[in-house]
């Protein structure tokens, strides 16, 4: 992996720290000081403005606009983009003394610190300004968003004069003028504004978004309005060595119906306002509780490796900050709600890279995320029809369940989202027990799917059934036939449907909304998966990425200077796709999906033939690699793309981090450390655990909920022991072996001593 | 084929003719009736106006406008469209009888006729009015392009009153304000505008187009001027059953270059307006003349079969209107100078359809034609770099030389224009003998297209070269890698270059702008032409369109319902990609290009198998089946193939004879003759015929201007006749025989008497 690490930020084991401020990562210590609690985001940019290169960004969401391009006139290519919009400044401050406006861009300044707490969700910033006149201020600024009432947001500045007195002039407001910097538009109508509250509706869609803010200071507050903005100017007197404090508690409150009556949407937002009447110092309490509570559950130590620890602990952060399940529709954008990249949407990743770590934590909001495709089921009908196919045919990039991929080489050719909806099904079910779930809207799921694969394929000359014009995951191969990744997963999902239709009761079948699967359908769909052509060479236990790719001329990857990267924008678009190198796994990541049904040979001669040809060019590469490295017992190699996956946003190894965090690929980094070191294997009918550790660590540890049971993996150089912490005793297995672990738990060697260093 | 004929047009030898109006036709109609003379286009709208659907489109030969698109940020992908912009409407008339307007959509008429006539240019339309009074006026509206003066176009306009005197009001004018349909916009801004002249812009490139008038009535002329706009108003008193003729003399004066000084483009213009002092009748003399002329040269008989006699001679007329080498840096546009479709853009078309038509009829204009390349090989090279390759990669689509295709997917993946450049310089001087053009311009162009050939394409794992992620000529198979077509092209590229280069002398290498190539540069074409890959099964002996072709999945393209075609509009995009369908011949292209490299078994293997397969959605199409079949002895296909190929306008195959005339695809109907039933072929050393005829004609003649004879071949069921009938006596090959013919010429039996009716 031609990577390099941009390190500029302290090593903690539970914070994010930037001493000094580094004015050229400006943006991306936004995306990664941002906050979020899955309702709303907002970036780390500065409350008081900066002239420099900032990204004021807040996100709601599900509060998304909508843009038509002009694109090809096909039937089939979709030209809407929908994308998340920029909303609010809730933070929109501007200070001046002496008529000298504060802009770190311009101003003076000294003693910068920022840190970012994981144990509460604060963001703290602090540092000195000496105004031309030599006065010197000191700023602490805090922001937290509360993970117990979802629409409240609270700021709060402190100011201590430390060689004048005098006043200090603030002006605090709500501000929705910032435009949506990928169209450079602010998409935004003011419906209605009054002295401390502003209703906007988006251009395009209609969605609402109230805002409304307290603003508590020992000052006098002048209201001032401006177009889409509200806000009150404060003189502040500050006396020298004393602490002044300004603290501002904001609701946002949407509502996405676009016939709802503006009033109507005004009363609720007002009532919302009404009711967020804690201060910043109670909402921190419960923040701290409410982290607290998770990490006593989530908490994954690594002991003898700061980088990862913070690394590790960053992501799992993240990833909590973005989705918990507690908001209705939501789903998890590529970026989050740190950054416009992506436009909001989610992707396969959903079930893939992210579904795991929520069935091993919180299985409502696993659960929560099949629904999201429960949800959208007609728009995946309708999209799957617009391709001339049956059935139901899952988005490439969704908001709202509506393909929002402009690209027809993507929206039209990768059906990856299709089979990971049944895949998250299968995985969810296996693990979770929900059979109920299953029989409804499961069952309901993988007809349709199943409709869709049926329709999509197509039968060979020789009588094999398969996918022709398709990309599979990986996007270097763009248009290809017989992808052994599709082809392979079309065949587990019949396979999967086909078991579960059969396991149907005749009154589960007929009954509600459930439909009779005709005879000859069903046959059909057995013929599909008993006849699916994968593309395997027998001799050397390769599967080969699609038919031809052995045949495709070669190219040393290592061969490539550093400078080519990414090569998205240095290689004319064609030269990408012509040649054996290989974006991302996409063999490999169906050995890692189905692990259990492939032998350690077969693995091991696919990672050794793929993973040299792979660039890791997407952001979901390393982690796959890692897990099954750790697998094969290459650990080193393990470690090192589990340190990129850990740190990819910290270190900002793909230089974009400043667009926003890679959420869902961070998402992986969990994987790495339960199904990488860890071992486990949930594709199986229980639990498997197999650990291993680096060679450098001391140990590591961490926790799964698991059918109502924590189960806790210790791992030291010496041994491992498992136990389940709460709940009921739990059958897992270790190695080839069936035990039962219970609060006791059990130990055992490690399998393998030669970890590397 | 799915294709059926909508005849509405009466047949004649010479002329195509409407009789009474078929409104439901009205733009099929305007296509059909245009009228050009290389320099300028006029679509056959009306020139009173008509309020039902029309598109007054008239086209200036070089004059464009261009637009960029959204598209993807990618290298490589071009976003940029030139088009062949709508310019003046000279005709513009607007008339009047007791303030009743005169609009073929609304008004009462009667007896309406209009023809078109290929021995003169001139278009005729008459009619009767009757006004809402129950006055009748009798009008003949006609028009010509000058063939001498090509800025120079005539209207006349005559009126019979038939039961009244009294007055009629016209206006005349020149109207710049009509939009370009295909964006709904207007491109031209005024720069200056006089009674009787006016100059105006195009927006964003700055073409400078001057129109002036002259107009001849016996009547009061009143002067307007509107926006874009001068005209004359005329008050004409008729009387009854006495006609009244009003004429009008139109110079139209183009520059291209966008900073030459607005007056100085004024003063051209008007000093060619007082020069185009000529009136209709002397224009029309001067141009029976030209066509007199021409026709002596190039007719081509039929005897017996009206409906194609008449198809021929409208392909041969439109083909000389569009193009005959006279203005420079001009090319020959998808739709010639008849409508918007295709943006004016010339394509491969250019040296595989219509080139071959000019080099037995106007060595000069082909010559022309490989000199628009000469002169765009900077654009080229600059496209070459532009897709990380070397030398010069031609546009698939063009108007001044860079690539305006802005399918990322046609213009960065087929190669076929470049190809066909080399291809048009063999067959040039391997028909005219023009070994001066061959080793200055030839030479210098194949040495950049030989390095674009070697840098685009890769060595297999198999040591095998190739090209991937291409497409051929078959635009149905996207992307896929060893295109039969393109790397037999490559290799016969490689070969003749690497012929041409090794003729030259030392000098010729060294002098000038010739540029000697490097030893190792020669021996690594030599490589790879050597070891190209073309895909072969020497059993079957049939080509694989591209590897992996044979295995795809079949579809019986009989059984697709006629309402799905075109299947661009009916089929979602992506489906039209994944199966053995093809639109259009890929191996059968190079099988007719290179025809006497192959043997009559390999021909008919492989017309057997592609040509079921094929639905012909190409206007490309039918002809090259018909001249294999021909060749093949399949007489009825090879007609059925013909009469599609000269009728394809007249008759509105395609459905899209609206947009405009299939220029290109027509000039392969003269091919039909001369190649399909006359058997000539030119890809040897000297000229071989090989008569054959279908069974109802009566016979057939064509003459093809070779070396400075013209050899006239006149076939009959009986026999065959070919003369040298002017200049030297020539020697050319009939079957296996090589004979002189000189004006007594050679007859001979026809080769197959089983020829079907």
């Amino acid at each position: 992996m031609a990577k390099v690490a941009d390190k500029y930020l302290c090593v903690d084991p539970w914070k994010i720290i930037e001493e000094g401020f580094h004015s050229d990562r400006s943006e991306v210590s936004e995306s990664l000081f941002s906050l979020a609690n899955e309702y709303q985001g907002v970036r780390g940019f500065f409350d008081e403005g900066y002239s420099g290169k900032s990204l004021i960004g807040v996100y709601l969401n599900g509060i998304y606009e909508e843009r038509f391009t002009e694109g090809m006139p096909y039937k089939g290519i979709s030209n809407r983009l929908a994308f998340m919009v920029n909303t609010v400044n809730w933070l929109y401050t501007h200070i001046e003394v002496d008529e000298e406006t504060l802009d770190l861009a311009k101003s003076k300044f000294s003693d910068f610190r920022r840190e970012l707490d994981f144990r509460s969700g604060e963001l703290l910033r602090e540092f000195i300004w000496e105004t031309e006149s030599g006065k010197k201020l000191k700023f602490v600024f805090k922001r937290l968003l509360s993970m117990e009432t979802k629409e409240l947001a609270c700021q709060q500045i402190r100011m201590t004069p430390l060689n004048f007195s005098g006043k200090v002039m603030l002006t605090m407001g709500l501000d929705f003028t910032i435009p949506h910097r990928m169209f450079n538009q602010n998409f935004w109508d003011c419906a209605r504004k009054e002295n401390d509250a502003v209703l906007c509706v988006t251009k395009n869609i209609g969605h609402r978004l109230f805002a409304g803010m307290n603003v508590y200071a020992e000052a006098e507050q002048t209201p001032i309005e401006e177009e889409k903005f509200v806000g009150v100017r404060l003189e502040v007197d500050v006396a020298e060595g004393q602490e002044s404090m300004i603290g501002k508690s904001v609701a946002l409150y949407t509502n996405r119906n676009p016939t709802q009556a503006l009033d109507d949407a005004w009363e609720q937002g007002m009532s919302q306002l009404q009711t967020s009447t804690k201060k910043y110092d109670e909402v921190l309490e419960s923040n701290r509780a409410y982290w607290n509570d998770f990490w006593a559950k989530s908490d994954i130590t690594i002991d003898g490796d700061a980088d990862t620890q913070q690394g590790i602990r960053f992501c799992i952060f993240q990833m909590q900050q973005t989705y918990r399940g507690v908001i209705d529709g939501a789903n998890i954008g590529a970026k989050g709600l740190t950054g416009e990249a992506y436009n909001g949407n989610a992707f396969w990743d959903t079930e893939t890279y992210c579904l795991p770590f929520y069935l091993f934590s919180n299985p409502k909001a696993a659960k929560a995320l099949l629904d999201f495709r429960y949800k959208t089921l007609p728009q995946a009908m309708a999209r799957a029809k617009d391709l001339d196919c049956e059935g139901a045919c899952f988005p490439i990039a969704t908001i709202d369940g509506t393909e929002s991929c402009t690209l027809w080489q993507h929206a039209s050719l990768q059906f990856q989202p299709t089979t990971a909806v049944a895949y998250g099904i299968w995985h969810y079910v296996n693990v979770t027990g929900d059979t109920a779930f299953l029989r409804a809207e499961g069952a309901e799921l993988l007809v349709q799917i199943c409709r869709f694969l049926a329709s999509r394929g197509q039968w060979s000359a020789k009588g094999r059934f398969g996918y022709y014009a398709v990309m599979g995951p990986d996007e270097f191969q763009m248009m290809v036939n017989n992808n052994a990744y599709t082809n392979y997963m079309a065949k587990r999902t019949f396979e999967f449907a086909l078991d579960v239709l059969s396991s149907l009761s005749q009154r589960e079948r007929a009954g509600g909304e459930g439909e009779i699967v005709p005879r000859a359908e069903v046959d059909k769909w057995r013929e599909m998966a008993d006849k699916m052509f994968i593309p395997y060479d027998p001799e050397t236990k390769l599967f080969e990425q699609h038919e031809g790719f052995f045949n495709l001329p070669h190219i040393d990857v290592d061969t490539i200077p550093v400078e080519d990267f990414p090569l998205y924008h240095h290689w004319s678009y064609d030269r990408i796709y012509r040649n054996d190198m290989i974006k991302q796994p996409d063999v490999l990541m169906f050995m890692l999906l189905y692990n259990q049904s492939f032998s350690l040979e077969e693995k091991q001669a696919n990672y050794d033939y793929y993973e040299p040809r792979c660039i890791h060019e997407s952001s979901l590469s390393p982690s796959v690699h890692s897990i099954l490295a750790s697998e094969l017992g290459r650990y080193q190699e393990a470690f090192d793309f589990f340190h990129f996956a850990t740190r990819i946003d910290l270190d900002n190894y793909n230089r974009n981090t400043h667009e926003g965090i890679h959420t869902t690929s961070i998402a992986a980094a969990w994987m790495n450390i339960v199904y990488g070191f860890g071992g486990m294997r949930s594709d199986g009918d229980i639990l498997l655990f197999s650990p291993s550790i680096p060679a450098h660590w001391n140990g590591y540890s961490f926790q799964v909920t698991y059918r109502g049971s924590v189960i806790r993996v210790e791992v030291s150089q010496a041994e491992a022991i498992i136990k389940a912490v709460t709940g009921e005793p739990v059958k897992i297995k270790v190695g080839s072996q069936e035990v039962q672990v219970d609060q006791q738990g059990i130990s055992f060697p490690i399998k393998d001593k030669e970890a590397v260093g």
